[in-house]
């Protein structure tokens, strides 16, 4: 395979750029806490499914083996695996900027979007009447958030109006009883504004529901400070939590009273052991549990989450702002002009941790990028997807998988 | 502890019978497949929680350390996750009487009976109009289907009737669209009949939904011999699939097509990686898929599904019925007259697989047979409740636990 297509003085400077940022990197030390081979490759498809953190092994032997194998009904209690959606979501919190017991964990986020999207329908009902029937769905999302938007539409009588997230202030009207937005575009890495979004749709007296799937754990949400009502979002990409590990729901403290959940299950009731006919919620953000959670997922999950002690999720947003700064730079710099066209914003303000290459053989070029040990993932119909996990992600890496992608395109 | 209210006699001629049964059981070597210290007590919350699998936790190691660690996103396909909630149902199909296609996991019981639930209320209507109006539900039923079903009919505009299995007949009008039943009571261990009612329900022209959660592994089911439309189940019970296990959802074939899900996620599309904006369900029965599954609970069911080869669910119901009438047996053979009082049927084809016992301080007496190594559970306000799970409890723990009870009770 010809390498001509990545300039060798470009390649020489770039590489040792790559060096001495990793060198000068404060974070770098984090990688350590991962299972990651050195010699492996490139592996940029934590915005799809996390590395495994190296504590979650023995952690879950440990809950297999002695939890559920000895003292096995006990564990409920004394193992914590009762109180474990609240414990675990506390352990969320401070990732997406929210003071404890707002969050709660277990299901899939598809679910979760149910919930919180019914239960936002419901608070804008009871502010403002039956007239609240419609709900504003980012047309651009991850599919799933609109199917279950149309869905929650059906059941509660509302219209469903897919905007793209510039036309949400336009679109709000006295109508608008719940807009679901995305945080960051899974496919081409936009951030979007929440602020101001969320502003915009409470000023028009509904409510926001964010999907944070591509940015907690990867950028600062700051759910308190910006008055956010409802969000959820998943914890096997920037969270590292496993494959289909549980999802989170955040549900503002003066919402909790009033989150009338579609899936009242026995878990969220107010005397869960009293067996008792009648639903009464309990308090608190475990409103939004359900049934009995997957224990051995939430507990990988849990120890996942441990790999975040000490770090700062300002200090990620930085170095990941850095790592695709770089890879931009490198694919600019290696890429032949026109190859393929970056639909992720230049502006930081406007980008998530991931990066998104448009070329018109997208597929194919990514089975080769895998092939040759640079993982990211292929978007239909013609997007290459790279995510960057500041936690262990190494400027070396960036330069690497551009140059192997330069190379690949060339070849 | 005095053991003088056990007579010496009956306790000498029981022990000799356990061991004699014990002796010609053609399960017994099925206790090798699972965890279980010889020395360390009687077990019998399996109805709660099963016992450890012994194949479970170098297979979980496996999915985590070189499926999630080294295979990572490719494990979806290599290591086929992503084809696991047909494939684990397609394994749970023979233990309930299901041909393949007909089942999927994923999510939790409650999730699944609002699922089918909701699916239900629609088929009829769509089968006899909108005046099908309401459900009625098992007024005796684990709480969370009753609170489920209790959202379903405010989400359809239905009314919501609780009645007793016995009084479902009498109830049944043309206004009927759905039942939610539960084939044994949580409670009392009460089997109800399935084929009688879910014949009943369909003659009114509903659809009955099943709750298999204390039958699914402890007896036949038989859903196509008996025409069920819509089950759903839990598998941590006699199912041994680990805290939280995922449920299961069965959709008769001929159904399928009809199954309108409330929660349409992108893992039940029919071309998921299509990405597409229009929600298109996918063929059979992983049209009541969902989110991405939590692989690591998923995939311990599945190897905790691999105990059961070669066991016909006959052979285990046969045993689970003698190991009731002996624990029955020997409850009366020990424990005074009066001081419990049995509230599961004496007749087979009202019992499930557990015995509940009645008395006064059952809290207390729980919290001392637990001391004494005998684990069943307590429930409100009276109940003691023993599940026996023909694949480990062995006739000398049943002879064992209820003389550990008499003297407990003496005490």
């Amino acid at each position: 395979m010809s390498e001509s297509h990545v300039p060798a003085s470009a390649s020489s400077e770039l590489a040792a750029r790559a060096r001495k940022l990793d060198a000068e990197d404060g974070l770098a030390a984090l990688r350590g806490r991962f299972v990651l081979d050195e010699d492996e490759g490139v592996y940029l498809d934590g915005n799809s499914l996390g590395a495994l953190p190296a504590n979650v092994p023995d952690r879950i032997a440990d809950v297999v083996r002695r939890q559920w194998g000895e003292l096995r009904i006990r564990s409920w209690e004394e193992s914590g695996w009762w109180t474990a959606p609240e414990r675990v979501g506390d352990r969320i919190a401070p990732l997406v900027g929210a003071a404890p017991g707002q969050i709660v964990v277990g299901d899939s986020t598809s679910v979760n979007v149910f919930k919180a999207l019914v239960a936002a329908v419901r608070m804008a009902r009871e502010d403002h009447g039956d007239g609240r029937d419609e709900i504003l769905v980012d047309a651009t999302t991850f599919p799933t958030d609109g199917y279950i938007a149309g869905s929650v539409a059906r059941l509660t009588g509302c219209a469903l109006r897919p905007v793209t997230p510039a036309e949400v202030p336009g679109a709000l009207s006295s109508r608008t009883a719940a807009v679901l937005l995305n945080h960051v575009d899974y496919r081409t890495g936009r951030l979007h504004d929440l602020p101001s979004l969320t502003a915009a749709v409470h000023a028009a007296g509904a409510y926001a529901v964010w999907d944070l799937c591509h940015s907690a754990g990867a950028l600062p949400v700051g759910l308190d400070e910006h008055g956010v009502g409802l969000a959820v979002g998943c914890t096997y990409k920037y969270l590292n939590g496993g494959p289909g590990s549980p999802a989170f729901l955040y549900i503002r403290q003066d919402l909790q009273d009033r989150f009338d959940s579609p899936l009242p299950g026995w878990n969220s009731h107010a005397d869960p052991f009293g067996m008792k006919d009648v639903y009464e919620p309990a308090e608190g953000a475990l409103r939004g549990r359900v049934g009995t959670p997957g224990i051995l997922s939430l507990l990988a999950l849990e120890a996942a989450l441990e790999v975040w002690e000490g770090v700062p999720i300002e200090a990620v947003r930085a170095k990941s702002l850095a790592l695709t700064d770089f890879f931009l730079e490198c694919v600019a710099a290696y890429v032949p002009a026109g190859r393929v066209e970056s639909l992720t914003p230049v502006a930081h303000e406007e980008r998530g941790s991931q990066v998104a290459l448009r070329c018109p053989d997208a597929g194919e070029v990514m089975k080769r990028l895998i092939a040759r040990g640079v993982v990211g993932d292929f978007r239909r119909p013609d997007v290459l997807r790279f995510g960057f996990t500041p936690l262990y992600v190494r400027f070396a890496d960036v330069e690497r998988a551009a140059r192997v992608l330069a190379e690949t395109l060339g070849s």
